[in-house]
């Protein structure tokens, strides 16, 4: 692989001004601004540095951390961008947090979340005049998904489960696991909630690179079509099955979600709902009305929200294009134009903080190597883009829900749940 | 008990022609509209046998069961009020059913289910034409469940569990399960959702007679206090609670659940959202916000829809005044404007259909005592309803959900729910 060669995904602005323009001392003005920005964020219990050397905070309470605000620009762009600003500035090392990074994002986001609850019109606000993220056409799609999985196997293989590649959350029935074991109880958790069969077939929207179809396979006998539009995945997933020796059984194919040809048992997506945009879950739900055998199952595992509300700006616009996580309501345009029936939600949000904790760990601990492959910005954004995902899992921003449905009429449903806790010590 | 006290429930209105009258033969136009019906029905294996002992029946299959019309008059009232006039026809013995009841019901609701599918237009109008449920104001709620469940504890004490008199959903972890052993079932499977815990504080909404209050009360040492409106029901419950010395530990009130009081760590409602209206869940909500603690759980247990759809006029009208099933997308309004985390969504469907069995055929062994307390119309009313419920459940036409949820920043929330398995044999 190239060094060096992937600044481009969060280069920043190129109309921006330089960082070293513009560096007078604060003055009176900028300090109310920054206790003003504070008051407005709830009043988190945290200090701001400015460039100048000046601490600034309007909590009582010790500060948990200090963040370092090294430059007029960065402190212009803040007062007026937020999030966006905020993420740029840390991309670039304008903005330093001195302290636990995760502590420090907590700390902020309960802060905002609380102060929020109180003002359901500022809420509003904030909802209204976000950017909306990108549409998801067919060949938006494409382009947004190519921004974030297609830059590379290698980087990725880095720091995710070793055996499955799996970039979604992991499930961790006992607490001590690694994480290639919780990818793999994952993996047992949604087959056992498909009530997979030897011979059945199913359908995957959104395959990742290719790890829960092999297992699938490979454990339960099933014959699996995997549908992702992500080139580099496709011919990953696809060499590993010949690798396996189950290219018979495997079929990953190149193409969107909405192409799914085809009757199967089972349609499962895990991990693909949050790109595919909310004005699109009806045509999902068609997707699988069309695919789905009289008494199939489907599971659909994404993340969440509470209430609706867009995607940090920052993260929409340099990690994840069109991205949009849905609350359980928004989800329910897959299944109830349709008459599906859903049997289980399941919210698994404290095991994508744990999974993300994991994650991070091993980005840090190949830094070295991950900086020979990207410029500093890419692993510091990518740093923070980690540490503010297990942040938002744990103060409740972000939920992580798996739902499985079948259809109205289907009376093989499982009358309980109790094979999904094969670990249960009685 | 006074015997046949109770006629009003389900007297019919008294602007309702005799059944005696007008009992001319049928013509060629009364075959074609019957046929008509069952074409408008979805044509389902049934044969429709009218007063002068003519057959009539447009599938090619054998037919299921016979129904019978005896009289001009219930065959004008069921071309026009259908759902209504069926219900009526079969209470006052007008209309007959030969063959498997149960059988029959779900033959006819699976069948016009499967046509209205095709034809959502068909579906919408129905929905906008049907009388809406009426209101549950506050008197509104308490005439609509005097209505019902103040029909005298004595004869739902003839079929309900003994134990505790649960009339709601029971749930059989194992298939042998008697009625009094699945409610227990329930009541245990209710309280490790809520992860109750000795000493904890619970308000429960709607009791009924009372029995999961006792069954929290002395199971896990928790102090409950329980609202109802149904003046009989909170007589039983508060003598029985009494009787078993826990007066100290379960209060029963008389009152709305919208004007619940206090801080409790568990809201609990089994069986009260049918009754609450669409209308009030934000209501609802806003009571759970109020009234629950920081680190509290909630749990609301209601039947439900997969899809938008009015009770049945029928059901509506003589069983069960102001009641809606909701869909799931319906109840998200307890949840959502007030920033709750669903936790576990479960749907108990094929429970109820058993649980239904085993109180049908309770009532059934007692039909002799219950026909001195009653009239026979009520006999025959109450059999059609617990038939079309067994039936609704088996068609999917009903569901039965259990959603738990807390507030988004606690994380002392379960990590799995295998806590909810102690049955599982390893």
């Amino acid at each position: 692989m190239d060094t060096k060669r992937h600044t481009s995904p969060l280069a920043l602005d190129s109309n921006q001004p330089k960082t070293n323009e513009a560096s007078s001392e604060p003055v009176a003005l900028d300090r109310a601004l920054v206790k003003k920005l504070l008051e407005y964020s709830g009043n988190p219990r945290i200090e701001i540095r400015l460039w100048d050397g000046e601490k600034i905070s309007i909590s009582n309470q010790d500060p948990i951390a200090t963040m370092r605000v090294n430059s007029r620009i960065a402190y212009s762009r803040l007062m007026i961008q937020r999030e966006l600003a905020f993420g740029d500035g840390y991309s670039d090392g304008q903005i330093e947090v001195e302290g636990d990074l995760i502590k420090f994002l907590c700390e902020v986001y309960r802060a905002k979340r609380q102060a929020q609850g109180s003002r359901s019109l500022l809420r509003l606000y904030e909802f209204l005049t976000k950017k909306k993220p990108r549409k998801n056409t067919l060949a938006g799609s494409k382009s947004n998904i190519h921004h974030h999985y297609d830059l590379g196997n290698e980087f990725y293989s880095l720091w995710l489960d070793r055996e499955a590649m799996q970039y979604t959350c992991a499930y961790y029935p006992i607490e001590s696991m690694t994480l290639e074991q919780a990818q793999i109880a994952k993996m047992e958790h949604v087959c056992r909630k498909l009530m997979l069969e030897p011979g059945q077939t199913v359908v995957e929207a959104g395959c990742g690179w290719g790890g829960l179809a092999r297992y699938m396979a490979k454990t339960y006998g099933v014959k699996v079509k995997s549908y992702n539009i992500s080139h580099e995945q496709i011919v990953y997933a696809t060499e590993r099955a010949r690798l396996d020796g189950i290219d018979d059984r495997v079929e990953y194919i190149e193409d969107d979600y909405r192409n799914i040809k085809g009757s199967y048992d089972v349609f499962v997506s895990v991990g693909m709902l949050e790109h595919v945009g909310r004005r699109n879950y009806r045509e999902l739900g068609a997707v699988v009305d069309r695919c789905l055998a009289k008494n199939g199952r489907a599971l659909v595992h994404s993340i969440g929200r509470n209430t609706p509300e867009l995607m940090s700006a920052w993260i929409e616009k340099r990690i994840f294009p069109g991205a949009y996580p849905p609350t359980i309501r928004e989800m329910m345009d897959i299944v109830e134009p349709y008459n599906f029936s859903v049997l289980d939600i399941e919210n698994l949000r404290l095991h994508y903080a744990k999974t993300l904790r994991h994650w991070l760990e091993r980005f840090d601990s190949h830094e070295q190597t991950i900086s020979k492959m990207f410029d500093d910005r890419f692993v510091r954004a990518w740093r923070l883009y980690l540490s503010g995902s297990i942040a938002s899992f744990l103060v409740g921003a972000l939920q992580l829900f798996q739902v499985t449905f079948a259809r109205e009429s289907d009376n093989s449903i499982a009358m309980t749940r109790e094979n999904l806790y094969p670990y249960v010590k009685n």
